[in-house]
């Protein structure tokens, strides 16, 4: 029933120039421990969403360095979706009217699902809720499993609703190992499982963080119409309410009485499915009005990966006037161009950003305003603060420290180490 | 090769009370002189455009009152489908870079359609370019054919590139009619079939036109947000220069500062894959900015066929400031809501507009911005004027007077009636 993911092969020594020998021997050390170890990824897309785009580059590293790792997703009609999105939704503190019958559409699908379960594999990470039932259903069906399995949960549960968790944690108790993102998204009643905290991160050769020579993001700019040789800040975001993006153009017109030449550059990407965001971006716009030094972009303007990459990299300061978060993922991004990024004081942005340092945290817009002001005024600073970002981003949230994080945990699981330290991202190092 | 597209049964009956006895007669009497005729209706696609839209009333209408029509969509790959849009891009005038390879794939999709092509109707009506090339390919694969053959072609021709007119011409020669939107369009250089001019038609009983209690009208407007006891203005269209969306904002501003309770609402279908029309929508909200009595409304915000009926209905006067236009057959169905139309004179349009009867032919802002002014101050002439222009739709540019046209091209092409006369919009009776 699970659908396999064929992935583009990728090469762990294309890695070694950016994190230097000394993390690249430390994750093949690791390696070798694991070496032939079968590795199996389920989740429940193949395209879309970050779960996806992190196995894109996790599992053609793992196979790379050594281990054996498979991606599948699990299958499902529509009625086991439709109940999966309430399902994630409802874990992330959003009202839902569960019923006997969306447990059971959930369950039965997992069961469809662990019927054909090739039962083989030494390390099992499953993703998010959606398939989180297989274990159960494995155990129940042939009284016993192989492997080491571990949940790795992306979402933050801090204001899960009850049922659903209630739904959801027999299940996720099975496991050897649970996976959460920051330590505050962990259940208080979760027991059983080894928890691990382990933040996402970027993959530094990807189109959207590899380096760019600036006559291409210059040429981009150019391209939408913004000028290279005047000062321009971004936000990359969704439009909604969370991300404050009416908030931001008001930061941008405040700090464009003291510096006239300013531009704003926003992106987002936009589903055609979702109305909300449409609303939002509609509410955006209008704020923009007609000043055009404010350049409201997206999907639909061709803007993707790279396209993004030239913006932040153009960027005197990088905004993130977030009011809440998951992670915010993308402040590790804009860190990794070298910008200071100015950013609300919420979600996992503290973890990314060393306030004074290589950016700042804000709580207001005058903050904001402040801060964004003096790091334009003084560009020397504002580029002295960028070079210590990209080094606390190559020392935490590089895709290669979430591999190591993933070898760890499975030896700790399998007791290859005897003990393993949490992965926790290290201090800056200045 | 054809696929069969399934039609929702019609009766022809439910338009009796519309149209009354009189026409339905005369449309009964065509029908039983035609009574068991086989009738083909080929075209590109089942879902989406005007055609398809068409199809899908007129098919089931013959099929009741007694004819036996079919319809068929011509299949290809995508290359097929890529050729007949440039195809269909350069007869409206746009360069295209033909190649005989372009040719070629246009023929050999015609070709594999003609193949198994059941030649055995009384009459074959082929819609625009895809599938024009059949005729041709099965007298040549079978030295004859069977029954009369029509081209309608729905394409403003004025501008065509003569590459590809050269291309269609000799397969459109062949036909024994061809039926043209407006004598404006119809080649000089075409010899062969009989020619008739069909101006295209509003289905009065669709949910896009079909009588609102005004209930239901005000329910739509609040949910929008917008203040059913506040006057009104609307103009209906795609965000595109031609329809000069910034154009209606500049008017409505004006009239507001006579009219100061005046809202405007504006509503485009949106096209995810039309990177043009995404950046006139974001020009005009930044014109719209942060004016909320401005709305701007498409698909994105769940508006559909009803909305657009009630959001017509509840106009105090309809605008289509349009300066270019195919037909623009959005015309009629504002009039048959019983309001008002103030529009560019352009394309289409005069042939709808009695001008100073129904509502006003306008060339520039300031006319539109009087004429607007005027019916907005007198609303007894706004009404009696939306009353005129219900009958002129009923009398020209109902879906049953298009039906009748195809009936007397048949009789004719057949020989049954001794003559016709060449259908055209009657005069306006008051």
């Amino acid at each position: 029933m699970l659908g396999s993911v064929p992935t583009t092969p990728k090469s762990f020594e294309d890695y070694r120039p950016v994190i230097g020998d000394e993390r690249t021997e430390e994750i093949l050390a690791l390696a070798a421990l694991l070496r032939g170890a079968r590795v199996l990824h389920v989740n429940a897309t193949a395209f879309g969403g970050g779960v996806a785009e992190i196995l894109g580059t996790m599992v053609p590293l793992m196979n790379d360095i050594g281990l054996a790792a498979d991606w599948q997703v699990i299958k499902g009609a529509d009625e086991f979706f439709n109940v999966t999105k309430a399902m994630h939704n409802s874990l992330q503190g959003m009202y839902y009217d569960w019923t006997p019958e969306a447990r059971n559409i959930w369950l039965e699908y997992n069961r469809l699902n662990a019927e054909l379960f090739d039962d083989s594999y030494d390390y099992v990470v499953i993703h998010d809720p959606q398939p989180a039932g297989i274990l159960g259903l494995v155990d129940e069906m042939r009284g016993t499993h192989h492997g080491k399995w571990v949940w790795r949960c992306h979402i933050d549960l801090t204001d899960a609703q009850a049922e659903v968790w209630d739904i959801l944690r027999p299940h996720v108790e099975r496991y050897d190992g649970a996976i959460f993102t920051l330590p505050d998204y962990v259940k208080d009643d979760l027991h059983g499982p080894t928890v691990f905290c382990v933040p996402p991160a970027i993959d530094p050769l990807s189109p959207k963080n590899v380096d760019l020579p600036m006559e291409t993001v210059h040429e981009i700019l150019r391209r939408y119409g913004v000028d290279p040789d005047r000062p321009m800040i971004t936000q990359i975001s969704r439009f909604d309410p969370w991300k404050d993006p009416l908030g931001v153009i008001d930061v941008y017109r405040a700090l464009k009485r003291a510096v006239p030449e300013l531009q704003l550059v926003m992106v987002a990407s936009m589903a055609s499915d979702d109305p909300e965001g449409w609303a939002w971006y509609e509410r955006t716009v209008r704020r923009a009005g007609e000043d055009f030094d404010i350049h409201i972009l997206s999907n639909l303007n061709g803007v993707g990966n790279v396209e993004v990459n030239a913006f932040q990299r153009a960027a005197r300061v990088v905004i993130q006037k977030s009011t809440r978060e998951g992670f915010g993922l993308v402040v590790s991004e804009a860190l990794w161009k070298g910008r200071p990024v100015v950013a609300g004081n919420v979600g996992g942005i503290p973890l990314q950003i060393v306030n004074g340092k290589t950016g700042y945290l804000v709580n207001n817009a005058e903050e904001c305003i402040d801060r964004t002001l003096s790091l334009l005024q003084s560009p020397e600073e504002a580029d002295r603060m960028g070079a210590l970002g990209i080094e606390y981003v190559r020392d935490n949230f590089l895709t290669t420290r979430y591999l190591r994080d993933y070898l760890n945990i499975f030896r700790q699981l399998s007791g290859i180490a005897p003990a393993v330290r949490a992965p926790q991202p290290q201090q800056l190092r200045h």
